[in-house]
């Protein structure tokens, strides 16, 4: 039983990278779970300070910490919770093959959505994105909304939406959004 | 004690991808565990049949069995490999810094890696690919041994030299290219 968790977040994000910030993850995992955790909210003066980059190397969120362990990337601390809860099957071959589709999201299909998210977001406007992006096809779920990728497939969309219909979810995209909207510097 | 391991891997591949397919973490890691293994040559029928795709979705290499459980993403199966095996501390805490490591090789440092090798193998030549390329500076090892990125600093050329001259790494990496050679469909 994991107790004592803490995980860090964003102060303030651009209002696009909102709902998008890696802590999400985290913060879904937790509230599947059940478990309570608090949050430490840093901007770039902590995230550049030697305390918090001993915590994370890249000084990037979410970094995590219970009564045991300390972790950072968002995809060992969501595996972590998932161990140590009732997230993942008991059976090992079902249990591995989760896994498996955990690897599959972050290291198949992850790159092609943060590459296309990066010309989008910002390049969208250099030759080099132009003529880059159509040969950006990849599987796509919830970062690609500002496009019409999953709703042109029914199956995908029916399971993104299954996704984010889930109480847990809704409160985990709550509880980022509500800092950000704390801590807005302004109206954008 | 993992037994019965087999693996996929290519029968065969470009000369400037071998020594870089996805089953040489896979083999590396057997090797440093002490496990014996056996190959499955694989190349486009097979990748493309249900049977393998039912084992692979993606139809990729490695796909990974054991007598319990079936992986793909060589990611996952690392994992698998180490958690079975004594490739990761015992200690709770090392053992899930270990483990995020892994997780910031495939998912923070990686796809910057193969960004930058899709331009210099598919896009040298483009206008996009040389307006990209300079922006794409990345932290680097074995994979991008064709530029110089490594080799100019120091601590990490000497990490991957140490990496790269163990003999378990030299034994994987001697497997998968002896499939390649007997596989040659001509002399490049």
């Amino acid at each position: 039983m994991l107790t004592n968790i803490r995980i860090s977040a964003l102060r303030c994000a651009p209002a696009r990278f909102q709902g998008q910030v890696r802590d999400l993850a985290v913060r879904w995992a937790l509230e599947e779970a059940g478990l309570p955790y608090e949050v430490r909210l840093v901007g770039p003066e902590e995230q550049n300070s030697a305390e918090y980059r001993a915590l994370h190397p890249f000084g990037k969120v979410p970094a995590y910490e219970d009564g045991e362990v300390a972790l950072f990337e968002s995809g060992a601390i969501v595996l972590h919770i998932a161990e140590k809860s009732a997230l993942l099957p008991d059976e090992p071959a079902a249990r591995a093959r989760a896994k498996a589709w955990v690897f599959a999201a972050l290291n198949s299909v992850d790159p092609d959505i943060i590459a296309l998210g990066d010309i989008d977001h910002f390049a969208a406007d250099e030759a080099w994105g132009k003529q880059r992006r159509p040969a950006l096809a990849a599987m796509v779920l919830r970062a690609l909304r500002h496009t019409s990728m999953v709703s042109d497939m029914p199956v995908l969309r029916a399971y993104r939406d299954r996704c984010e219909a889930r109480p847990a979810f809704q409160r985990a995209l709550a509880a980022q959004l509500a800092h950000f909207a704390e801590n807005e510097p302004n109206a954008a």
